[in-house]
């Protein structure tokens, strides 16, 4: 591949030496670049092809190392760190010790803020202008945020406060009419109907013109000019903040000169920008979903080189829609994550039962608890991540007043190439809190089919079942009949876990075996309530106890505290993540860099057997 | 007082054998009887002085043990209360044992949701719409939110999925211009837009007209009348949904007529009612925000019968106040409660540099970072319970990029008298639950003030300080310094705690020196990084744990799995509030009632001595 462009950019400066004609190349070869470089390594495809002339734009217009440029979710910055000075980043994306495929601040001063989970652009960038006005400063604060993203309650509540305070802002919404999925929701058909809109259309053909005007003396004309085209009344207009657009964004040069327009601005602005997700690449272009977040894949064919094994979603998706069958009171609900979630195939086959609320984890749970309160039995499946923006209505909407409402907890534990953002390590803590509230935690697809089974098929109060990204290990048992379950036997020493963790124990098991190590694995299904764990089903005084989450308050600890209540006092390795927030890598080489791989366990086990024979 | 009217209502159906003339004068005295009660026994009296027309209306025109009417936040459901059955508990509003001040389904079939939380009634009801049909019942459902409340991000959410599922529900918008305080945002000035047009007084003085007017045939003309009278382009229809209104809402025959509108649409509806917070009571009605939720109070003068002393909250608003006057950086971000914070004095006193950004705890979390990453120093004041909402935030948008950002926790542990949805008793697990948080009990003012002074002061990372409704106990010294202290010397057993607890465990500690037992107190201040307790410093070998949250998790729990890992086991009492929702009483009451007040410290502290001396 030859990047002759690309090539000659040093750093952002560089891309004012390119004619407007070498600009329309460059994102050609950004396109190329991007298509390659992802059919090799994996990550996010789609967003990015579909913001090539945008992040050009912004890099044009903007000095992105001190204005501050947010980009919401973040899984559309790919362009953005090419073109601040990380293309070699490429090589390791989303690889541990690599680029992460997020805005990192730590990474580079182009990276304003956290990315991970949607809507919390503005809210971030009006903090920021707030400082930057207290504090005299002078630079471009630009939230660049997707139509999806900006349904998101966050979002909303970000946008009433901007349009109140009346701080400059340029808000840039980039509306491909997707998030993920197809955008869902009352506002993905307002900006549909002004993408619809005659005005659109004149505009563009307007649009020429435009470019060719000289600023100064002609901003009001074009401003004028600008506002009288869009459809009055729209959603934005009442929230306080002018509305510029809609615009083409694949117009590189009417871009740049609504851009321009913007920055003159001294209230809040919001730029509507069209695009395509997955531009430039047919594949990609024809289906976007597909590209959104993909594995390596075949750049002729589009073919992905990584066949997905049946995994937990897969397990789920597929367990609920054969129980839906038996039972006309089941639903699913989700939020933006309809086959990550393992939802298509039950959401074709019940379409009316199915409810895909858009990017409101919050929305989402109180909807399934207002659902459960009048005789269904929804089922609400959210990765662990997300979840964390409902632990209110978890605890206030389902558990004060309980009722039988299923949350599938997806993405438990580790994610890997997601990175800090993305890792499910608090779910174990924060859902064990709640009173009342019962959680599993399936260690094979069979448990989790069989859990799902039982507490649709009974009755009683919220359950929270936690089950990992990715398919089975060795592990592949079902034992979610009993609360806590001997995996192997052993005499030396018991490796305690839950979920997928136990395939790590069992490497470890034998692992220890050549070393002449005895070890037992006692796995526990169900983590609230807590199992009455006795010493004599743990069998040996030592035990190396192995979770994926963060230590305080988890499980791992609760069992610690039990423990010493019933004064059973054996000697412990205590294997968490640790206080810290994981990097992207492969899971393996997270579990391997916190020190809950098979190794450590290993290790831990070993160093408890020695620390007795030195005794 | 005499009740001719009320005393003639057995059941809401009766309220149909009033005259339009004695519905009139029913309004009149249920003011009165709120006045009257709420001045006895304390309660929230200005928002249900404003909606008494609006409840009788409803009353009047849905069957509420069979409709499902939602009344959001809740605190305005007195009125509803006194019609549906509930005259009786107005003796017992809010203590123990009695009448919540909030719609509690257990307490009633016509409370068809648990509300507290601001902006859920939306999800909950849309969750029922969805139930309804799919399970094909018939009634209404309809959702009761103040103009403050909707602005919240899960309403938005939640309208947001209405407009696009178009499942029939009158949402009815009880718009006072403040929720608690005036309401701030974007939407709050666009609903005043409304609420100040030509129309809504045109649509008045045409009111009269439209109620002599029949149903059925008419219906369509009406339609087009109440539409065409109003402002094109709301906010409302934006989202898809059919606005109908403004309407007054105290007038009664003008709001069942539109109610009866409403019924008969099959598209989700929104009405628009413009009400007086605090109307008819004088006093109320000019300072509705005192009136919001008020103590016990002389009816004639309006003067509060309990003096509140001087309490956290205050000293907190205080010593921000000085602090601010030194360092430039500082500023104030609430969402909604600048009073119950403490912060109206810094207020009035430094602008510029305070943020009530509304109910919108998620924004205010993720704009105060986005302040600390641009070089201001923030202190974000929310009340534990409301902070549950933000918890995502605090760890995506706090803690992954740490900068010095202040939670001052308000309300952390028990609050009394608002009951389940209020108690502050989930904070200490999900703060401590976030690596590189950290988290401090003071338990006095001055150790409030001596801690926040600190971390001001100083650079870092974020800081939680919790800290409870209310005043000084027996405990006023400022230990702020060190993250363990010992109180109190004793050597028969260690009654360990933090926070507001100590002053429980000075009362059990004199109460077991009567009985000849002799009792250390030591007291944690830093609850997160948790301080390393060795063995020497609770010097006995029996510990009663006393803490005011839930077990799971918790730092307590935290504390005795920290023990095991040290191989010290003492014998210990492990008191929290208990795997339960703790309802409206006092603090002590409830304190007594889930077994953590000093009887019940004293309590287990003998019963640990004496299981000794059985051995």
């Amino acid at each position: 591949m030859s990047y002759e462009l690309l090539n000659r950019l040093r750093t952002p400066q560089d891309l004012h030496n390119l004619t407007d004609a070498e600009l329309e190349s460059l994102c050609g070869e950004i396109r190329t670049f991007l298509v390659d470089h992802i059919s090799r390594t994996g990550g996010h495809l789609a967003s990015n092809l579909g913001i090539v002339e945008l992040s050009v734009a912004i890099a044009l217009e903007f000095d992105t190392a001190r204005d501050r440029i947010l980009y919401d979710v973040g899984h559309q910055s790919y362009v953005h760190k090419l073109l601040s000075g990380r293309r070699d980043g490429f090589d390791t994306l989303r690889s541990f010790g690599g680029m992460s495929g997020f805005p990192r601040p730590w990474e580079s001063e182009h990276d304003a803020f956290v990315a991970g989970h949607a809507s919390n652009s503005i809210s971030a960038a009006l903090g920021m202008a707030r400082a930057r006005r207290l504090m005299g400063d002078d630079y471009h604060i630009v939230p660049v945020i997707g139509d999806a993203s900006l349904a998101g309650g966050m979002a909303m509540e970000a946008l009433n406060d901007v349009g109140h305070t009346q701080e400059p802002l340029i808000v840039i919404l980039n509306d491909n009419a997707m998030a993920i999925s197809p955008s869902v929701g009352a506002l993905a058909e307002h900006l549909s109907r002004i993408r619809l809109h005659p005005a659109y259309f004149r505009l563009k053909t307007q649009a020429h013109k435009l470019v060719s005007e000289r600023f100064g003396a002609f901003l009001h004309r074009v401003k004028r000019r600008i506002k009288g085209l869009i459809i009055p009344g729209t959603f934005i207009e009442n929230m306080g903040i002018t509305y510029l657009g809609p615009v083409d964004g694949h117009d590189l040069p009417r871009l740049r000169q609504i851009l321009r327009f913007a920055k003159e601005q001294t209230q809040p602005v919001l730029i509507h920008c069209i695009t395509t997700k997955g531009k430039g690449y047919s594949h990609s272009e024809n289906r976007p979903e597909k590209y959104h977040g993909i594995v390596e894949f075949d750049i002729e064919s589009g073919q992905t080189l990584k066949k997905n094994k049946r995994g937990f979603s897969d397990t789920f998706g597929e367990t609920l829609t054969s129980l839906a069958r038996e039972d006309e009171r089941i639903c699913a609900v989700t939020a933006a994550m309809p086959a990550g979630t393992g939802l298509i195939g039950f959401s074709q086959t019940f379409p009316h039962r199915f409810f895909d609320v858009g990017i409101a984890e919050q929305h989402a749970v109180t909807m399934a608890a207002g659902m459960a309160h009048r005789g269904l039995r929804p089922v609400c499946a959210i990765y662990s991540t997300f979840l964390q923006r409902a632990y209110d209505q978890i605890i206030h909407d389902v558990a004060i007043d309980p009722h039988r409402l299923i949350l599938a907890v997806d993405r438990a534990g580790l994610v890997g190439a997601d990175g800090e953002t993305h890792q499910g390590v608090f779910d174990a803590t924060f859902l064990s809190s709640i009173p009342g509230m019962t959680l599993y935690s399936p260690a094979s697809c069979d448990e989790l089919s069989g859990i799902l089974t039982r507490v649709l098929r009974t009755d009683g109060g919220p359950v929270a079942i936690r089950y990992p990204r990715g398919g089975d290990g060795l592990y592949t048992d079902d034992r979610s009949g009993t609360p806590v379950s001997v995996i192997r036997d052993g005499s030396d020493v018991t490796l305690l876990c839950y979920g997928i963790m136990v395939n790590q124990a069992l490497k470890a098991a034998e692992a220890l075996e050549k070393k002449g190590i005895s070890a037992r694995i006692v796995k526990l299904f169900t983590l609230k309530p807590l199992p009455d764990l006795q010493a004599a089903a743990l069998c040996t005084d030592k035990i190396v106890l192995v979770e994926d989450c963060v230590p305080t308050g988890s499980i791992g600890t609760q069992l610690l505290a039990a423990f010493l209540r019933q004064g059973f006092v054996p000697r412990i390795a205590h294997l968490t993540t640790g206080e810290q927030f994981l990097p992207c890598g492969s899971v393996q080489e997270l579990y391997d860099h916190c020190g809950i791989g098979a190794d450590a366990i290993a290790g831990a086990a070993e160093r408890l057997i020695h620390e007795r024979s030195d005794v």
